[in-house]
């Protein structure tokens, strides 16, 4: 998906945000803030709005030797994440789906996502997710695809998001296919890394792959081979989150996008009315 | 008030969509909207937010001639306040105290803001006017001031909004004071002018004037004679909105700011707990 003029404010607001977790100098805000309205002409229309932000973000890193400016953010995340946990699972195991049931608390998850706001309701959105279900649902696709599926690869997208997706794996496990979980190479807005993953214990159920990308979605001609060799086999692919779905939408390869839609563009996007703020599982 | 970091996301979209209420051509779009980044770095600190819209505001003007952008838009507005007029004019003679049921109806039209967003909900802001009243209220002060007051000027805010404001003026009208009702000099996003405010009839309760500003926002070195003479010489202000009171807010002069809340900063300069969404009557 190319960047849009929408995207622009968005991408101001993420530098904003993560340059006061970094500094409070208002002169390094303004520069840094500078560098980004001086990027703007200069944008290219096939570039998309993860590889814009992650240009201004790197920046952001090399002004301030912070390489992780979501540090804090994040762990903060995981913890609200892991409270919630028992719940979850408990929902997931009282669901007459389970399966179902952990897709759309994964989808929930989604919900914890920096790119868009610093507030994090988990309850709030639990809570929605179970009155609500998925606003578009290809459950059915997924459940005929996964009796001949041996391998399934999830495109990881945000830190506490991953928290909630453990608990999809373990239900997905229960098929007995095998797993890869595919994170972000470097740390990148408050999305899930290697370390992250492994701390939530991803591990315990699945592999953990990197994409070899520092982009918040995934961008194919910047993966990596490992990647690109598990993209190309694996029999079902799980995208998670709009900046995957922003990299890879258009693909030849059929993907189940599960995502909670937070804003207009990727609704129009998406189309079948579509609104912000709706849990989507969408194959395409 | 200074302009903000957070302000400038707000302005990008502000021109975004004024743009393309004038011209679905993607080049000049881009051209207008690459001004705005060029201007950014140049954005002096002592500048407030409605300066810097009103000259992005003009380049859009001067590259396409319209001088008017938001002239539809404004149109539609006036057209759905009216269609709420009779049940807001009823809300208001059925209230308790009439005059602080009109109040709340005037704070309920500042809702109604191309500045905030162009979706506008009047049926949805007159409940939650009714049911939540003003979260900050100085009626009382108000009060009192009234009973010694001969002349009150209103600063102007939107153009949908002063159907409302016509029924607040006509309910003042009551206690026998001089009123004037201070417009925008020229068209400024949807800012009410002096055309309008006649269409709408306010002429018929009160002195229309114009502040000789095309700021989206009073500011009074560039206030006309005629508006400071007034400014100067009434008892009681009423300032309606945001723009307003960011040109306002630490005058000598005290000043009753009638609004609803739009943003986090403004909620935060108002201090007392006050949240975006919420209507407010405060003497400051």
């Amino acid at each position: 998906m190319q960047i849009e003029f929408d995207c622009i404010p968005c991408i101001y607001r993420q530098i904003l945000e993560a340059s006061r977790m970094v500094t409070s100098d208002k002169e390094v805000i303004k520069k840094i803030l500078h560098e980004f309205a001086r990027m703007i002409p200069e944008i290219k229309p096939e570039e998309s709005a993860p590889e814009v932000t992650t240009r201004i973000q790197n920046y952001l890193k090399s002004v301030t030797g912070e390489i992780d400016p979501y540090s804090s953010f994040k762990e903060a995340n995981i913890k609200m994440a892991l409270e919630h946990y028992p719940l979850v699972e408990e929902i997931i195991e009282d669901s007459e789906e389970p399966l179902l049931g952990a897709l759309v608390m994964s989808a929930m998850g989604n919900s914890i996502d920096a790119g868009v706001s610093l507030e994090v309701d988990i309850t709030g959105n639990v809570e929605r997710a179970i009155n609500d279900g998925f606003k578009y649902n290809d459950y059915q696709l997924f459940q005929e695809k996964l009796t001949s599926c041996s391998y399934l690869l999830i495109i990881a997208d945000n830190a506490g998001e991953a928290v909630f997706d453990k608990l999809l794996i373990k239900e997905l496990g229960k098929y007995g296919i095998n797993i890869s979980y595919a994170v972000r190479e470097k740390p990148v807005l408050n999305d899930v890394t290697l370390e992250e993953a492994q701390k939530i214990g991803i591990d315990e159920y699945c592999k953990i792959i990197s994409s070899g990308c520092d982009t918040p979605g995934i961008i194919l001609s910047r993966a990596s081979r490992e990647f690109m060799s598990t993209y190309s086999e694996a029999d079902i692919i799980i995208s998670k989150g709009q900046g995957n779905l922003e990299g890879l939408l258009g693909k030849k390869k059929p993907i189940f996008y599960l995502l909670k839609v937070k804003c207009q563009l990727i609704a129009n996007k998406l189309g079948s009315g579509l609104k912000v703020g709706d849990f989507v599982f969408m194959l395409r």
